[in-house]
């Protein structure tokens, strides 16, 4: 298994840092989550059932029915590559490092590729993943060139995967509409957007068939009776997710400015994160860290993703942290 | 997939009786759970990490910190015979159906083994998968002959698999405090004496290397945030687990005393449920569904599995219902 953020407790440990006391913005996880209700006894004492409302609220919501509801995108990424025979397999890169990972374990020929060397690449491969918008970098791929490269890769039998983690803020850019179409998977997730990162609750958008022998290969049961109740009510509170449509970029672009603000410029980002690539990521880490502030870093390139402040007193805490580190390195 | 249990849906369409005027004795989980409280809003939002207490809870509550935490027994049923070369595999049967399907899915050679064949099949298998005590029958195997067939399997790479699905009302027929042992696989769950089936969290107690190929077989964070908290705190609470312990099987005793007084004497039971046999299974199973009441068939041999009824008000019904069903038959 790879290494991921959201370790706080390591950091808590390293830093000596007690763990109530960190601002941790190593996560693209919405801070200001959907408020979930009590969960009843029964939903937690009989097994899940479908039929339960979920497949229908969250048909509702994504806008196409062609779909299963899997434990969080992450088990849809762990079983695909199990579908497959040995194929040439590219993905976008740098990006969600799992992807890459889970071909590989299943002995796939994987292929590392930047976003300007995708559409190259499509006539040579068998699957192509493309995160969009893509975490860290922020990088979006337009629909129409997804649909055109699922064309290509679907006439000789291939798959376009694309993860939409992180789409729920621009729903009119998914590809959710046209699920069914021979080839195409499409990954969500109630993890980022809703803030139900906990729930392992997610869901694969593709073709009966396809369908079919990944619920299969995953068995039944595998989103909990909790998690199924959660994001029924979640995916129908239309309320909410407009008011969170509106609020999120609004937090993301303050982000985006507060880091300017200190010289540092963002490199891209989405409605729950901002990501600046800088040769010193690795000092930048570890000096917010030294003052309880915990962020992630990549290494190729060295980069840096914030996710958002939750409350005032936390945008307030980054401020004057980036402010001491100006004044710690002698930045003007 | 099989068809399970539990599917209280498709009867209540079939009988159209409303799903809230159904009796439902077609599991074996227990109807008086552990007592759920509200799950913390970070607990939904984060990513469940590991150290957040559930493996040192569950270590103290088996006697062994050899486990992993997996989504339900079944994640573990689900993915293990990936983790092995085609094999010769005997299940005890009938029991729990999802062992075979699933071994037969990855493409091992099962046999079908009836308790009386087991000891003499040892011999010539690379894997044993025994359920203990057995699910529907009730049947126990002795951990000391266990132990001997996992060392005959041992000598040869191979496994011996128990679940232990419905083993926490005796926990000193377990095996877990051997888990370690080369080829020794235990599995665990929360969803029957805790009442928990819908949290999935069950364990795999099993050596350290099996458990990493497992560990990498279903990725991260497979168990849900909601589900560790509640698991590590009904894994701890002792008060709780001796009630139940004692409660539990007077309850099935006066499970198997009223079905005696109906002429329907019992095969075989755990402190969870009662199974008979009965060549007029299909039946009973019709009749009581008629008023309201499911129950659990099996064709292979023609049987009924009861569950236990939660409060008084279950109970005279289940005895009126019995009673009424004599009458329909002229039994005295």
């Amino acid at each position: 298994m790879l290494e991921h953020g959201g370790a706080l407790k390591a950091a808590a440990d390293r830093y000596d840092i007690a763990l109530s006391d960190w601002l941790d913005l190593s996560t693209g996880i919405n801070p200001l989550n959907w408020p979930v209700p009590t969960v009843p006894a029964l939903i937690w004492q009989r097994l899940p059932e479908r039929e339960d409302g979920l497949e229908k609220a969250a048909a509702d919501y994504f806008g196409s029915a062609q779909l299963l509801a899997v434990a969080g995108s992450q088990a849809a990424i762990q079983a695909l590559p199990a579908l497959r025979r040995t194929s040439r397999v590219g993905v976008l890169s740098p990006g969600y490092a799992e992807h890459a990972h889970a071909w590989r374990r299943h002995g796939h020929a994987v292929a590392l590729l930047s976003p300007d060397a995708l559409a190259a690449a499509v006539g040579e491969l068998d699957v192509l993943v493309v995160i969009n918008p893509n975490n860290p970098t922020g990088t979006r791929v337009a629909a129409t060139t997804l649909l055109e490269w699922r064309a290509r890769l679907a006439e000789r039998g291939g798959w376009l995967v694309v993860d939409e983690a992180f789409m729920d803020a621009t729903p009119e850019r998914s590809l959710a509409v046209h699920a069914g179409l021979p080839g195409l998977i499409i990954l969500r997730s109630l993890g980022k957007f809703f803030g139900l990162a906990g729930a392992r609750v997610g869901f694969v958008l593709a073709e009966a068939e396809l369908r079919d022998r990944l619920q299969a290969q995953l068995g039944p049961w595998t989103v909990s009776g909790p998690g199924r109740w959660v994001a029924t009510q979640a995916l129908a509170d239309r309320a909410w997710q407009q008011q969170t449509r509106a609020s999120l970029p609004q937090a993301s672009a303050r982000l985006a400015g507060l880091l300017g603000r200190h010289s540092l410029a963002v490199s891209g980002g989405t409605a729950l994160f901002q990501w600046l690539l800088h040769p010193q990521a690795e000092y930048f880490q570890d000096a917010l860290a030294r003052r309880g502030i915990l962020v992630r870093r990549f290494d190729d390139p060295p980069s840096l993703r914030l996710g958002l402040p939750a409350t005032e007193a936390a945008w307030r805490r980054l401020d004057l942290a980036l402010a001491a580190l100006r004044a710690e390195r002698g930045t003007p």
